[in-house]
């Protein structure tokens, strides 16, 4: 039986870097992982990277190519005839970009001496000071034994009870990808991050997309400044037609589906080609045999974790999707990473204050720290400030000159407490709010720091002024 | 006579801001401009708004647009029949671009109560505590006084006295931002920022473009790992012809322009239709009466300042590129600031090491801090990390996946000294270095950061964990 000192389950974003990480501080490390990628064989990289994060954003792209093509271009004095696009060719393209990332780690693996196994992993048992773990690839059944394990199964898609997923008609984020046509009239529902991008995506393409949300507010977790500023964009701009706080009645599927639903009290019906259900993810732990081994999960189906990761099992460990915290890939492999070196014995530590969020819609979201409701929640005394991508000569540069940020500060000591931005690459600017809020800047640093002129970072610049009071452009 | 505590010569991006900023320190400002827009009417925002950053990034994206049109919408699926692109609405989208901004002053000088004066400032002399300065707009000659100057004139562009500047075949920035029908033969004299910038623009709406460049070698201001790279894909991809360590000769100008040179030992002739000449700029000194004043310049024009901007005159200040340093337009309004917080009895302070630099070619080229070749000359032991973002998910999203980053740290404290880029949107993934060298940042910190997934900033943060040799994904 082959011995490791570090068994990962799961080879997405959280188990294939903590199989890295532990490899590299000299432990012998395997990694077990049962995904399958279209073409039927093993692909490493989990969700994010086969049917997640990755794949949206190559789709992400092809579809605001299009949109340019036929809304932004003419602006710049350019004209073209018949402008058209082959959704196969477009599916491939992301097919080869997801290839070719599932296929590095790999070379990764090999590279770090991972043992990589394929399979689905069983925690079978304890024996004296090793956990047995059997790695099942549909009848041959393999058993290896770790000093430690690290589960990192990660989510899947939660099930609308009366629309169960097909791919064909009724579509999780797989289906979502993997369409073959841009359908006439698309319903999505839920506008979480993978209903708004996803949305967008066919929206672009030509799709009429209706989203249908249960919560009132949208976009809850953010800001409702810059929630706001996107639900304006994204339905007027973008084109979605977003309702807020439906209450989902019967689905009938058949060639198309409808759904019944409420709305502001009255009672609706759309009828759709195609339809995303995109409610949210619930945490894998599916075959890990976790009742049997006494594995302790939460009422939600979460591995219950302390600070460190570590289950109520000796030297068990759980990261990523499938325990407590936000659902996001670089929190996943920031947890793998920490619990690796916590097992060869080092002292990591990791601030989920400073984990970035992002939603790849256009214009993009994103953002760290705290929001000006969880603040007043809070009782803390805060001031803030906002600055606008519309006078920004970079942002108009690029025709892409909407939104804003906003940095908010403790009143007293101006330690930048959050940072939230709607507009072009805010996925890359909040790497400034992340980065500052890590060396607990106060805004008067940042406001003090050169900026890169034109630049689409001058706009946070002037945000923290704003917050210091003294915006140089306000 | 007018009276005012500060005025400002000059209202580019060094002198709008020092007048903004003294005027809301509680200072009674002016600020004095001569430059006039291309419908011959006073125009705010000097060089950069006018005729420099502002509306080159503008014409980069429409070019940009066109060249992945035409180049890489194909990969995406997406086809067209006859793109075509009209320069006149090119220029024109872009003239509006700079209005926007440049009116956009306007409005901020008369919200902080600055007085904005339209004609050229002369420093006519001292009475008393205070300097008299003329503005003369044509004839009208208007005298005020004031307790400080802030000299903020500017540069214009280096002529080569064989090829004087007629804006109609021989061209300047301004000239090579306005022309109005894409040149067959483009030559360019100089393989600065500016000519790579002007170059790319037109060799990508379709100009046949060589650039003669009197240096041996390329972009000998950045990292040479980097220069490489950038000379690598600017000849291969963007299709620039770079010719290196060329001696000009003769150059004959009439309805086209032959330009006769040396390389490599070999007398060469090329003709053009249009010739742009970018060898550098000249401090703006001519007008200001500065020899009739004492104010001191040096053997180059450049006005002689120490540490804080001020001059060898009492209360004469002096920011930007007429003075040392980096002809930068943030670096011009960082002085900018300081010099009016000085006026006002603050204590600032510029580090001119975390001052961006930005070539917005593509991919884009920036850094901050030290190059490789700076540390070795100065003798500082350094280690350093690549990571490329050939392997990046968003990076192969956007179809951009060229280019690397590269963070240099000292070896024993492991502090940043350095970070450079040549990549998709270097200009805004600099800032991360930027603010990490303002914290005094290391390596570790930097890699122990959790960066956003997928996104472009996870390549800084591979180098960042390279460079203290644990990169994941190496």
């Amino acid at each position: 039986m082959s011995q490791f000192d570090v068994v990962v389950i799961g080879a997405g974003p959280g188990g294939y870097v903590a199989a890295i990480r532990a490899a590299q501080l000299g432990l012998k490390t395997a990694c077990v992982d049962a995904f399958k990628g279209k073409d039927g064989k093993p692909a490493l990289g989990g969700t994010c990277l086969n049917v997640g994060c990755i794949p949206s954003k190559a789709l992400l792209q092809s579809s605001e190519h299009f949109h340019a093509l036929s809304h932004d271009f003419a602006d710049h004095g350019i004209s073209v005839k018949g402008a058209s696009f082959d959704t196969a060719k477009m599916i491939e393209r992301k097919d080869g970009i997801v290839s070719k990332l599932t296929g590095g780690i790999g070379m990764l693996f090999k590279k770090n001496k991972v043992t990589s196994l394929h399979g689905l992993g069983r925690l079978a048992g304890r024996e004296g000071e090793k956990w047995r773990i059997e790695v099942a690839d549909g009848d041959k059944v393999e058993t290896i034994e770790a000093s430690h394990v690290i589960v990192a199964t990660g989510s899947r898609p939660r099930q609308l009870p009366q629309a169960p997923v097909d791919n064909v008609t009724v579509l999780d984020n797989e289906g979502a990808l993997n369409l073959s046509a841009v359908p006439k009239r698309l319903g999505v529902i839920g506008a979480g991050v993978i209903g708004l991008e996803m949305g967008s995506v066919w929206k672009r393409l030509g799709a009429e997309v209706t989203i249908l949300e249960a919560a009132p507010v949208f976009l809850a977790a953010a800001d409702q400044q810059i929630a706001k500023e996107a639900f304006k964009t994204l339905t007027k701009d973008t084109g979605l037609d977003i309702r807020m706080g439906v209450k989902i009645g019967d689905v009938k599927v058949g060639k198309t589906v409808s759904v019944a639903f409420e709305a502001d009290g009255k009672a609706e019906s759309l009828t759709f080609d195609k339809l995303i259900v995109s409610i949210g993810r619930v945490p894998n732990t599916d075959g890990l045999n976790a009742a049997g081994v006494g594995l302790q999960t939460d009422e939600r189906g979460f591995i219950v974790v302390d600070e460190h990761c570590h289950t109520n099992l000796p030297n068990v460990w759980a990261v990523g999707d499938v325990v407590r915290g936000p659902m996001l890939a670089h929190k996943a492999s920031e947890e793998g990473v920490a619990v690796a070196e916590r097992i060869a014995g080092q002292k990591p530590h990791i601030d989920f204050n400073t984990i970035p969020w992002v939603i790849y819609t256009s214009p993009e979201i994103a953002w760290v720290g705290k929001t000006e409701e969880q603040l007043k929640a809070e009782g803390v005394e805060y001031k803030k400030g906002s600055s606008g991508f519309m006078a920004n000569g970079r942002a108009l540069g690029l025709g892409q000159a909407k939104g804003s940020v906003k940095i908010l500060a403790d009143a007293k000591t101006d330690r930048i407490l959050g940072m939230h931005v709607i507009g072009p690459m805010a996925s890359e600017l909040v790497t400034e709010g992340v980065v500052a809020m890590e060396f607990k800047a106060s805004s008067e640093d940042i406001g003090r720091i050169v900026h890169a002129h034109p630049s689409l970072s001058e706009v946070v610049h002037e945000a923290a002024l704003a917050a210091d009071k003294r915006a140089l452009h306000g």
